[in-house]
């Protein structure tokens, strides 16, 4: 086994998906050679914990990625338009929680689970996407059942947590809980209307057609990381006054019959993904359950009965670690095998 | 115009749904001869106004309806199944809120705005039943649409507020927001987990399809008021921490295609429901708007891009009113005009 370790950056590493990266490096034991905390000019000199000891944050500039083998990047899709390129042309491989490269052809968009295979054109660009936090819980429930048969059309209403808009979400829904308690006004800065005992059908901004550009990445995303142009998905995207993990409402029709009982299994199986499903005892997957967990939890398994292959379930995970900060840094161990599987 | 007036009983008066009944009979003017309002022996003594006169609350028994001319009920399945026959055969029309006599083929089930004609059978028991309270805001949405074309499936899932499960709801979702900012600990007693900052994708008990029998009722509701047994309704129902209003998230199919315009048309001219759906502007319904309000508001109409004749919205009323109160008064005033056309 290679002792070989990485020199690593993180830019936007105070965000709550940059802290949610740290920790899980630490966690999983990731071979960190040296860590480089970079963001904004206003977070330089704070210091986060990495193994018990203090990092310093440095400022994200285009000098920022010397010596750095791979920049996991969660600041945004314009500092990622901006600084991505630069590192990756410095022989930095960016992995990239924005949606700026997700749709380049030239980019693979990857859940380790599910489409490893795509890390090979990783040096295409040297750059690779992590998907949209809801499309990638979604799809960790359609992967077992698309690997028995095709998928035609999914139906997808989600319920959003406040912190996938990040950090200052979570302060915003605290904020107002505590104003409405104290019959005080109310604050809505961060989301277009109030959240607090709320619910806001609208995430991301409206596209053309009605939906918003959050409700099209399912659909696209879908269909790249499936490598299908025919599977055809409809999402209403839902915020919701929840701190932590999306869950998704899903109907799914299959091309061929797929019985409950073989979906089940297909779930139980599929790693990364657990099925909590027992209604006699009211446990199905809920943002509490799922906060903090790697895994995504998959309930209310049913066949729809309102059409003809129809399978419906309600899925849940908690969307800083398999939406966003764990499926980074699963694409950089998958990345690190890749490589030393094609030195070896 | 007749100046009849009428002696009108509340059944399960102190509850969140009996409370709103009394401030609507008020609100609409409604044509009071006496009003008497009844509730468990626990709730006796108890006094509630109407029209600025405190009234005391007595105990429901068999021998409350002497001359009660109406009686509206919302005192849960049991005691309608207990009280309703009683009543109605005394000569009471009841209006019942509760699921007991939904189903029943010899009790109408009434929205006014949708099925008025079915008055017409309200003497077969004496009993008219209010239907479920997210069936009565999604049929609202899809009844415009119906009037250009048969439905063929419904996809929905809801966002339910607590106070579709009593006034003690409300108060559990109240103390549990503030055991937890106060990190004190949380007790569920009237939903089978916390609520407060999560969801819960189970209202009430589960059926042996995998369903549970609030997502039955939207299927078999739905086709009884539109007097249709083809019509196919998938829903996933769940619970949010919101107090008041119920949003749906609906996708449906229809026989014959219906073009945006048309459906924003004859949603626009739908009485009991009104058009609100400026995404440039970030208004679409949400609990706290409709909160209060005796209208439905639909938005987010779009073309559902993934299916041949497809539409989805988004659609949010009070479930208090609309869900309940309202549409039982609503029953009552048609009562009242069908008994006096009958009679002239």
């Amino acid at each position: 086994m290679s002792a070989k370790q990485y020199n690593i950056a993180i830019a936007g590493a105070t965000g709550a998906v940059g802290e949610e990266m740290i920790s899980i490096l630490e966690q999983r034991n990731f071979p960190v050679k040296e860590l480089t905390l970079l963001a904004s000019r206003r977070s330089v000199g704070k210091c986060l914990p990495y193994k018990g000891e203090p990092i310093k944050v440095s400022e994200l500039t285009a000098d920022s990625f010397d010596g750095i083998d791979i920049a996991l990047f969660s600041a945004g899709s314009d500092r990622s338009r901006e600084f991505a390129p630069i590192a990756a042309e410095s022989g930095t491989v960016v992995i990239d929680n924005s949606s700026a490269y997700r749709m380049d052809a030239h980019v693979p968009l990857i859940i380790p689970e599910i489409n490893p295979e795509a890390i090979s054109d990783y040096n295409k660009k040297n750059i690779i996407a992590n998907p949209n936090c809801t499309t990638a819980v979604t799809i960790m429930g359609l992967k077992p059942i698309y690997d028995i048969s095709k998928i035609t059309r999914v139906v997808a209403t989600s319920f959003q947590a406040v912190s996938g808009a990040g950090a200052q979400a979570i302060e915003e829904l605290k904020a107002q809980t505590s104003a409405i308690v104290n019959s005080k006004e109310i604050k809505s800065e961060v989301f277009p209307h109030q959240i607090a005992y709320n619910v806001i059908p609208h995430i991301d901004s409206f596209t053309e057609n009605g939906y918003t550009k959050e409700e099209m990445k399912l659909h696209n995303e879908t269909r790249k990381i499936l490598d299908d142009d025919q599977i055809q998905l409809s999402a209403t995207t839902v915020r919701v006054p929840v701190f932590r993990s999306h869950c998704i409402s899903v109907n799914l029709e299959t091309e061929d019959q797929v019985s409950i009982e073989q979906a089940r299994e297909a779930f139980a199986s599929f790693p990364g993904l657990s099925v909590l499903d027992n209604p006699d005892k009211s446990e199905y997957p809920m943002p509490i359950t799922t906060s903090g967990m790697d895994d995504c939890l998959i309930g209310r398994i049913r066949k729809d009965f309102t059409v003809k292959n129809g399978i419906s379930f309600w899925i849940s995970g908690d969307q800083l670690r398999k939406g966003a900060a764990l499926n980074a840094v699963q694409i950089a161990e998958l990345l690190i095998k890749h490589k030393t599987n094609n030195n070896a």
